[in-house]
């Protein structure tokens, strides 16, 4: 019989200082990082994951594919710009894209609680269903799972997706080089801060929606203009920041950016300074970085400020060319800080 | 702002029947299918998922591949024979293997319930690791969610995967053809019984372990002998009995089958008349059916027999000619009747 106990002899995680699993170790912070660090990715060992990208990238059967997944656990269900279906289809398609690939087929798992008003099933189901049209992808494959009331929370989606690569760049951390640009697709803290306000019950002067989108007519743009695209990555759970960290770690490169070139909303900034947020680690669903040369720089802004869902790109840094794997930031005040991880998320269940 | 009202003007299912998802919606039988086929079917318009197999198959980059994903709320997480770990791999490798595909990559989504014992979380992910290993397959991509208290069940794994098709056959239910011998690939019912019984804390006379197994090794060895393999399906939720039905009516054909050729060990079989269940529907995870060509029945039997996990392999039927997808069972008393599907599962959360 299998049991606990036939596993149980070498777990790595101190198990004094967590012996359970807490919300902070799906919040996207260190606490996640740890989680995965020491217990996922040693028990599977596979490079594909040591690379820690947001998919894995393989050769098979003479095609380069990239392969991604993510389960969806957002609450509220529905939110101003978005819902946990169009959650579904951007959250994979953009991570495909971060891969450089051109996401073509996604799947979708079902894990519904017993009780769940079919009209809301059937307002997910369609969400997903102009979500995967707007992106240009198709769900072919699926799966429905019914549990206990009290069991589950209404509904919770997993969707995996494999995405073509069609050209010859390796975009990864791994291709990060000191004197590179680093561009955003857009101004960032909308997701978070619309979840935040939906689950309060809060009311701003103005209505701020979720930037949850697709980014994979922006990539393809940039990979159609032939830019030298050296690294993409997407900003959800831990927002900005943490993504930065993540790529500085993973290259060690010391990345430097500047407060006042950070897009965010003068209505985001408002309420996170009534919220207590900091827009540099709020979770972003329709949001990227990317790592280009110098010389590309400016092209690259041009094509994202003419792509969808991209139009309010800028430049927000460099790569300084000193090792370290740390991430600073010059501040409106000319002062100069690192920018450290969160232990878990500013806010549970964000995605 | 998106919200539930966006989209319900035309919900098809009968709100007046069922106004609310019950846990019969999920357990493989006539309600599920009507879910899927009213609700998710039309919304989706997929030709892939038209054809109602186990994955999706199709032509990407010069590849030929098959996608799959299934999510597992099994409870409770570990049973004789098995746990979630073992079933979210082999599972998934399964449903590749029904494609004719040799399973490659997997991906592995967890959400985790916050409390969850760390101790359980590492004995669930050393059962993947070695289910994996097993198998023979690599994990290569993953994310990790945590709910709050109460609104999960300790750990629902997604699994996702995508395989590698190197062989010129059509493996799916539009294959099948008038004159097709049935086998199975072992005795059924063990996995539900095992699930029933640890459910329920009963105690019978002999140690009833889940069959749950990779079937990927025997259906390689089936192509490597070249054989004219014309389906295959998992005996998954529903057991034998839905599946067939399934198989009938996506072919239009009628299928017949013999009650006294279905292997199911006396231990089954008593624990299924003290507890009211038949085997016919109940859940498996390590088994399948075949249909070949009725002059390669013998050399498919030789080969089954001769793989892991399937060495007590049997033909118990065939498809008869006429046409009406049905399933008829010949039992013991020489009497025949029509096989029909079980509202919902006999059980439960069974995978």
């Amino acid at each position: 019989m299998s049991s606990i106990k036939d596993f149980t002899l070498a777990c790595p995680v101190p198990i004094s200082d967590y012996p359970t699993v807490t919300l902070a170790h799906g919040g996207g912070g260190k606490l996640m990082h740890q989680l995965i660090e020491r217990m996922i990715l040693p028990a599977f060992q596979s490079p594909l994951l040591e690379a820690r990208h947001d998919g894995a990238v393989f050769d098979l059967g003479g095609a380069r594919l990239a392969f991604t997944t993510d389960s969806y656990v957002v609450n509220p269900l529905f939110f101003p710009g978005g819902d946990i279906g169009s959650l579904a289809i951007n959250g994979t398609v953009n991570d495909l894209s971060m891969c450089g690939a051109k996401p073509m087929y996604l799947s979708c798992g079902l894990i519904l609680e017993e009780g769940l008003p079919m009209e809301t099933l059937w307002a997910v189901v369609q969400s997903l269903k102009q979500a995967a049209e707007a992106a240009g992808v198709q769900l072919v494959t699926g799966d429905t799972k019914v549990v206990d009331r009290g069991k589950g929370d209404e509904v919770f989606i997993n969707t995996a997706g494999v995405g073509l690569i069609e050209h010859g760049l390796t975009i990864a951390p791994s291709s990060v080089k000191p004197g590179d640009v680093v561009l955003v697709s857009g101004d960032v803290g909308r997701h978070g801060i619309a979840i935040m306000a939906t689950r309060q019950g809060l009311e701003f002067e103005s209505k701020i929606e979720s930037d949850c989108a697709p980014l994979n007519h922006a990539v393809q743009a940039l990979l159609a203009a032939k830019l030298d695209v050296h690294c993409l990555r997407d900003l959800t759970r831990g927002g900005l920041g943490t993504t930065l960290i993540e790529i500085a770690e993973a290259t060690n490169q010391q990345i430097l950016i500047e407060e006042t070139k950070i897009p965010v909303r003068d209505d985001v900034s408002g309420a996170c300074e009534v919220l207590g947020f900091d827009p540099l680690y709020l979770a972003n669903e329709g949001r990227m970085i990317i790592f280009v040369p110098e010389a590309e720089a400016g092209k690259t802004l041009e094509v994202l400020q003419h792509s969808p869902y991209t139009e309010g790109a800028a430049v927000i840094g460099r790569v300084t060319g000193d090792k370290g794997g740390v991430v600073k930031m010059k501040s409106r005040i000319g002062t100069t800080r690192i920018i450290d991880m969160l232990s878990g998320e500013q806010l549970p269940r964000i995605c």
